[in-house]
């Protein structure tokens, strides 16, 4: 991430079960996306929801890399999921909730893995970059940034995805940018129109979520697009893509020049 | 706005001479763009800041119009401007602070010529939609929405452009659609990534503040891009509304489909 | 307003009827208020909403303060209605969606009534000033500022209301800052102890909604409170008020000291 | 809390030293409060800013209880210090950046002294009692909720306090609410007002920021008062809590009726 292609990364919210995280990987491999993305630890506000697999769902994707090569990203939520996502997955996700946990913060910088630091939904720029220095600080050097929508007054989509942070980041950092429409909008309808957005604004990737039936995710359903349109999807961020000269990864290109593991 | 073709509108902020403004239209046009702007009668935070040329400025528009074929849009902040600039102009624009002024709107409803309403940069979508039914409700039924960026916490840029709008609106109303990222940023640096996000996400135009001198602008200096840099806005955009199938209206093309004063 | 003593302002959002003007004004003047309000001009997001009287609605109001003594404050929407307004009210009110229409306040400064000045709920406290700069360098001295509510993501209330702002003012300019807890609010259960609040922040007064049967208002019913509900909140203010040095205005004391028409 | 009584709560923002807190101690004491705050663990937006003395600083504030008899409230930041603070303080206070650490709530869940949780300056009510529910489910019932002022675009004070949720959220819940004028103010010369403002709207109590030489504090000083302002602030704020019959807990009274650690 962050080099000359555009990055697209795609699954479901949570890893409900293996079947459903297998379906979807195997059709996100398929689309031509460049790595898987599922949570096993769930930051649910209502303590009553569904709270993820767990070290069972880091296994189940762990499955899923093996079967369809993709390297995987997925969240930490405390100092122990941490140890066990960094022993599994390929890059750490820190979560827009956790963006100012500073212990957690902290403890990624010592960790040997590229960790992806969502912006907090009502975070400033400067916030979100402090909050990587505390990763960097700590000697991992592998940050990756990403813009996923603030909290504002407009009430037609969860959020509003703030799309001139990604030249302004830039501007201030060498840090990769990369785009999450999903957390974003809340509405499917908006995720294909805001990832060819990402791209145009000169995003480094996009991270988008996937399910093979929204209507029966146990989490975010109602932002999830189907693995049809996440096919489409990517074929249309690839030619906006390419109108800025920043082109998708292509399968034969990848083989050459990463390897699994290496991704980030 | 809001057929095939995406279209880009560029000219100064404030009109603030003849020799700016001709200077300004002659290399918007040669940039390619399709529509001039320019401000005559400015709505100014502080009362003692420039408020613009008044008619004196809508004559100067009407000669570079003659001069470069280009139409114009400016605003109107009173009902007896909206008379002046339905008399000189080619399209009147409700600014955001207007954007729930009643009696304007009504009045702009009785107006003959098409109306750009920006949206208020604390308007939701929908009081956005029902400002603009204010016009539609006096039968003029040219109206064009403007998403300029809205006010939040983030601190980067003075405002946060709320792309989503473009496609939220248009799963709603049959009504274009175009972009400020001028005001939305009010800096420069941002504004040619931003635009060419508008053309991604499925916008019906730009429309860009353009300086012969930024450093000197009476009005809002730091979000003008110079001519030179507008002509490769232009450039980079067109290459992105080609990527979306919504390819920049060509100068031969509007030749023979679309006569000065038809535009809208 | 802006004495020693905090003044009291209730009445309707909206002249309805003579019949429920009358009522509401009689008991607001039992409950120990001081100034009537009322609106004959109604500002509304949606065009067919219902839009007031208009000087059908002024008239009544006069009428109420023939009978009650007490001064009315309504608000203008264009220049045509100051007139009116200027003509009949004994102060004009600039609601928040104007507090940049600078045309109005430009008006607004030549009249020879007090100008009652909300501050738009997307305004910083330095726009509110520069605007009400607007009036004063009009040679119109008499300016009280409103503080109602800003926009935010906070969405248990319509508006958040910026008690902040009383003491901020006041730190940086002399003029005097009352507030508006049922615009603020939007639900009748916050009015009493924001009201009380505003008193203890250093309000130099309130103004509240009051309908005898709120469930029928046409405009904003759910923020109203009964007149026997507004009369407990002026005696719970009050107390407040004591407490912090500044009484309301008793009936005796008023008599003596002001006449209809100097109230402001 | 959440009784009868109207609660004060003052102490320095971090614990800077022995003498430091020793002296605020006596003087919050001295001017009728009744409970200590002072920070051990500091969550800071920069990685190279002071981070607090972690367990000695727990150490000093159970000698400056000792000394003068007040409670103390400080904040744990992860699951370790957690224990530490649980083991020396009367009180556990969840930070506004961890009100959503879903592991960190459920551990004080699990904790058997009360838990004071911050509103997150992003987070709406409902987010607020989903996130004191982690709290409860895991069976500790004694959660106290603080309002501490909201991310709005309003810039003249660090953040916008939200009066208005203390009604809202006792509508909902039994829990107190209580609110903290110096972080949602940053703004010296506002603590007072807001002060007596949250005493006015129903607060059950007030948690303020008290420095010995706040222009020395390494930790936000520009929202400490001094200890002589913090004394007439407790006598101001006391007039306006008899006003509402909610007094001021008395020092004789306090004997009688509540034993050190059985405050919450």
């Amino acid at each position: 991430v962050g080099g000359r292609y555009f990055v697209a990364i795609g699954g479901p919210c949570a890893v409900e079960s293996r079947e459903q995280t297998l379906f979807v990987a195997r059709r996100v491999k398929a689309s031509g996306a460049h790595v898987l993305r599922g949570g096993a630890f769930k930051p649910r506000t209502n303590p009553y929801s569904f709270q993820g697999l767990g070290e069972e769902g880091l296994k189940i994707l762990a499955e899923a890399r093996a079967e369809t090569g993709l390297p995987f990203v997925t969240e930490a939520l405390d100092l122990e999921g941490l140890e066990l996502v960094e022993r599994y997955a390929d890059a750490i996700q820190i979560g827009a909730r956790n963006m100012q946990n500073f212990p957690l913060l902290r403890a990624a910088g010592q960790a040997r893995k590229p960790v992806m630091l969502k912006r907090g939904f009502q975070a400033t720029l400067e916030e979100l970059l402090l909050a990587a220095e505390y990763v960097l600080a700590g000697g991992n050097f592998d940050v990756v940034l990403c813009e996923r929508g603030i909290r504002t007054f407009s009430d037609f989509s969860r959020n509003t995805l703030d799309l001139g942070l990604v030249p302004a980041a830039k501007a201030l950092t060498h840090l990769p940018v990369i785009v999450d429409p999903s957390h974003a909008s809340g509405r499917r309808d908006l995720v294909v129109p805001l990832s060819r957005a990402a791209a145009a604004v000169g995003g480094d990737g996009i991270m988008v979520e996937v399910h093979g039936d929204p209507g029966c995710a146990l989490c975010d359903g109602t932002q999830a697009v189907t693995t049809e349109a996440f096919s489409t999807l990517v074929t249309e961020v690839g030619r906006v893509a390419d109108a800025v000269d920043r082109p998708l990864l292509q399968p034969e290109t990848r083989r050459r020049k990463v390897a699994v593991g290496q991704f980030f």
